[in-house]
């Protein structure tokens, strides 16, 4: 490189007005205006416009080279534009430079797409071409976003006298209940290394360690079948505490998002944030995650059809079940399309259908409406405070906790369809009072809601044998904008109520033993009441950034399928590999 | 918990005087001295005294149940010491908590080795029970310290305008050359990710991305059979950057070194630092990473030699050898023992020997002096500016480069031996110059020093193919202490010379399109010339810490066998997990 950058291109203003610069990047623009050659150089601070002029024969010459992603270096003087091609969309738009000297550093082929934010093409290429897509402005924007984001947490933290720690990759099955990936262990034949779900484990040893204030932003792994927001590798921000219960870290994290919401978005949080308990949240909403940016909350008619002949009714009050509705106002002329869309869309979610009825001039019409009594319908009138052509839709489940379930996707559905959301807000609230466990049918055993080294609620621990189901659990979620943003607990501190929650589970000893044994025996060396919290950072940025996907905002995404484009991974292995790690490649089922 | 903590035990002092504080942690010393009961009180910040007095009875009965490791709460009033019991060496030792209340949150059996630093326990016993390890006083530090560069280096790094960037975990192989750990694709049957040795090529894509200035502190593998001083996963300060020469990477790394030893460790570096050719290092010090707190340098005895009728040094002379030799002063005392130890110890790196003379009273004697002709000594007397009593070890090989590797770890083990080093010295200085390419004997081609990216230097370009070996590169290392800390280069960014490095590298266009391809394809988009350098960040806080071993910098270190004590880990894999990634456990060889 013989010109030495002085500058970078989105920096040079009127400022340098006069002065001698040197600018590199790469050719985003470029136009021949007969006998004068203008180009747009950019660089990751922007850009910045490039005369090159016959009077600067060599550098003009040259100039006609130049190709879309050619990289170069640029030196020449700052001028001011004429007052009639000012830009002033563009910090640098007030100026050109009049290009003296030109070094054509790299050439480029045509790029797949062009590197503008407008241009369309599939995520395929895309992520294949992924160092061309980090060019465009958007993805860049990210980058920078997930950047600043990422050093203001850790930045609080530290200030607050949390210790970053790093806890190892190469460990063992984490107690998240999701599949791990198996590293092969070289020195010891047939065994395996899993990668960490969470540092979970850990991190609570680090309590016990007496380490007192925990953080860490941290890589975690999950081999699941990807949906649409998941990979494969994510990172969390995971932080844990000594001597602390709820409102210990609860009120960490709500300052922590107060600082972090007023240094990147600079928007002011009132705290303390509003709680919900999960009973509430799901009563309301239907979900344990309710995005409360707008009302259409839940109508409960188990009351007001108690006496109901309407034989789908009548069977889930019989059977213990919810009927809930939800009153969408000015909806009445929903077409019959409409109405076939939501039922499609609640059967795809296991719902038997979808009842519906209008209400138009006071009377309520259509759907299901001849099997609502009359004082019935007096009694929707006066508790649904009904408006004017309102759609009510009506879900009827035999299970209680799926009716509300069903509700609050639909609930979900109708906002985003209704545009009912004001984008604008950000809308923060903690879940509380989460149930311990949940039934899986599947294994016909209580399941952890959170994981098994939550600390179930201290009154409720006489009801861990008996009644499991009622007892709750001391953990909290962070929701923001209708999705989970954190999630933690305080967490068991004795081996004793450690073993009562595992054989709640029927997680005998022998498994809890070969699983987490050495965290059995650490909460009998002095182990300090603790407790904790996770965020899911990748998400985090998604939704600060208001990006419209995960992949968004992580700079080498896989796809759903959990394959890296652009450096074509995963690939084979060599034999020698194979046998040095004492694995044979089953045959294909 | 009843009690909530107002104060760390280790920040109370005579500013709380006649204060009420709350303070929490493990009882670390108990004692009863008749009819009064005296604790320390030990969390992260420090230890506190509290006293356990009749007047306060109930607190008094509670305190007899505690043990060493007990986790308790205790309310109580801060006051003065008397005079005479006043403790100097800690920062509260002017006070002691008189307990008015007390909670014990958790009891502990007796741990398998004590809290304090001066106990001594096997490694293994450690590593096993490290949540115990951590809590004393060294290990405690040594994560604070850690915690401290991290931070101090992420702030540097963000200041100066770089990007931190998460590059993915689960990717393919490296072009490190050490062995990978891999990781089975469940999704796609019989192919595997690989964890990264470094990210490399994923920096550079970086780079050719536009993002001008990459860091990241990030976890790297290596499946390698461990030293003493490697582990399986390790942390790098990882450092990318465009548009820039070698100047420019030493300049921002120089800024870097000078922050973090003046906020760290409060030591004024001076700037610039000191270069040293790899010829040069090689020659004085026969190393490349020259511990250059200590003289002893390498005397040059070729010339000297030159009409020697000595077989050995004949022999070496005429196939183009080496000889060179230490002047160890005020050594020639050294016992028959002490000559042979270092005689076995240059076997036990292959030299064939390791001849010696003293030098006393104006003469040579002992060893080979009677191989040395009069004028020889004459010469010696004048070149190598002899003190009285001195001992003269002599290495002769037929590789000159052999040679001076050995002379270079005699000269360390003397450095250690007789005391040589200043511990106190903070000595840094770049390793510059570096051969590109060296020959492999086992392989029968020239391998890459550093890795095949890192750019010739552009006046050998032309002896790519002729003379590799005389081909220097863009490289440099950093040193401390006689450690290489961090290493980088300016790299090649235009695709015909990465293809002619391979090519003299005997890397055919098949295989390097396989390990490479997209990197190769990324060059001819327009990538920016660039470089970078990486710091093995687990080394550079040991040697700032002045651990003693890489192990005690890291929170959970694995074994010199690549286990992991205390978690039990790697393990055995069920039976499922191995069918759905399509596994086979080979039979044992």
């Amino acid at each position: 490189m013989k010109l030495k950058r002085t500058h970078h291109c989105g920096k040079v203003t009127l400022e340098q007005k006069d002065k001698h610069v040197v600018v590199c990047g790469w050719v985003s623009n470029w136009r021949d205006l007969g006998g004068v050659f203008f180009i747009d150089l950019r660089d990751r601070y922007g850009s910045v416009q490039v005369m090159f002029s016959p009077s600067e024969d060599e550098a003009y010459q040259q100039s006609k080279k130049l190709r879309s992603e050619f990289v170069i270096a640029v030196s020449g003087k700052v001028m001011a534009r004429p007052e009639e091609n000012i830009n002033s969309d563009l910090t640098t738009g007030a100026v050109e430079i009049y290009a003296e000297e030109m070094e054509i550093l790299n050439t480029a082929k045509t790029p797949p797409f062009e590197i503008k934010d407008y241009v369309e093409a599939s995520e395929d290429l895309r992520l294949k071409y992924r160092y061309l897509d980090l060019r465009r402005e958007r993805l860049r924007d990210m980058m920078v976003y997930r950047h600043k984001i990422a050093q203001a947490s850790r930045r609080f933290f530290s200030d607050e006298g949390f210790l970053e720690v790093e806890t190892p990759v190469l460990t063992k099955s984490t107690p998240e209940g999701a599949r791990d990936f198996l590293v092969p262990a070289r020195l010891q034949h047939g065994q395996f290394f899993a990668l960490p779900q969470s540092p979970q484990t850990y991190k609570q040893i680090l309590m016990m360690a007496g380490l007192d204030k925990y953080f860490q932003v941290v890589k975690c792994f999950r081999d699941e079948d990807l949906r649409s927001d998941r990979q494969p590798e994510f990172t969390q921000i995971d932080v844990e505490m000594s001597f602390v219960e709820e409102e210990d870290v609860i009120d960490v994290v709500e300052r922590f998002m107060e600082q972090l919401f007023a240094d990147v978005l600079e928007v002011k949080l009132d705290l303390p944030l509003p709680r919900y308990t999960y009973k509430e949240c799901m009563e309301r909403y239907g979900s344990d995650k309710p995005d409360t940016r707008f009302g259409l909350e839940i109508q409960h008619l188990n009351e007001i059809f108690s006496a109901t002949e309407f034989k789908i009714f009548r069977s889930v009050l019989d059977t213990g079940g919810r009927i809930g509705a939800l009153v969408v106002n000015e909806a009445a002329d929903f077409s019959r399309k409409q109405i076939d869309q939501l039922v499609e869309y609640m059967r795809s979610l296991g719902a038997g259908g979808l009842a519906h009825m209008k209400y138009k001039d006071g009377n309520f019409e259509g759907g299901i409406s001849k099997f609502v009594s009359e004082a019935e319908q007096t009694a929707l009138r006066s508790e649904l405070a009904l408006n004017e052509n309102a759609l009510i839709l009506v879900v009827a489940n035999e299970n209680g906790e799926t009716a509300l379930s069903l509700l609050g996707f639909l609930r979900n559905k109708l906002g985003a369809q209704l545009e009912l959301i004001d984008e604008s807000l950000h809308t923060l609230h903690w879940t509380v009072d989460f149930p311990m466990f949940e039934y899986s049918e599947d294994e016909d055993r209580y399941v952890a809601r959170h994981h098994p080294f939550t600390s179930p609620k201290l009154e409720h621990m006489d009801k861990l044998e008996s009644e499991p189901g009622e007892v709750l659990a001391r953990a909290y979620d962070l929701i923001y904008n209708g999705n989970e943003i954190a999630g933690g607990s305080i967490r068991i501190h004795t081996r004793e109520v450690q073993q009562q929650v595992f054989d709640a589970l029927k997680m005998g000893p022998e498994e809890s033993e070969a699983k987490f044994g050495f965290l059995l025996e650490a909460l009998e060396y002095g182990a300090p009441p603790h407790g904790g919290v996770a965020f899911g950072f990748d998400r985090l940025v998604m939704l600060m950034a208001r990006a419209n996907s995960i992949r968004d905002v992580i700079a080498f995404p896989k796809t759903a399928s959990a394959v890296g484009l652009m450096e074509n991974t995963p690939g084979p292995a060599d034999e020698q590999q194979l046998r040095e790690l004492g694995l044979k490649i089953a045959d294909k089922k």
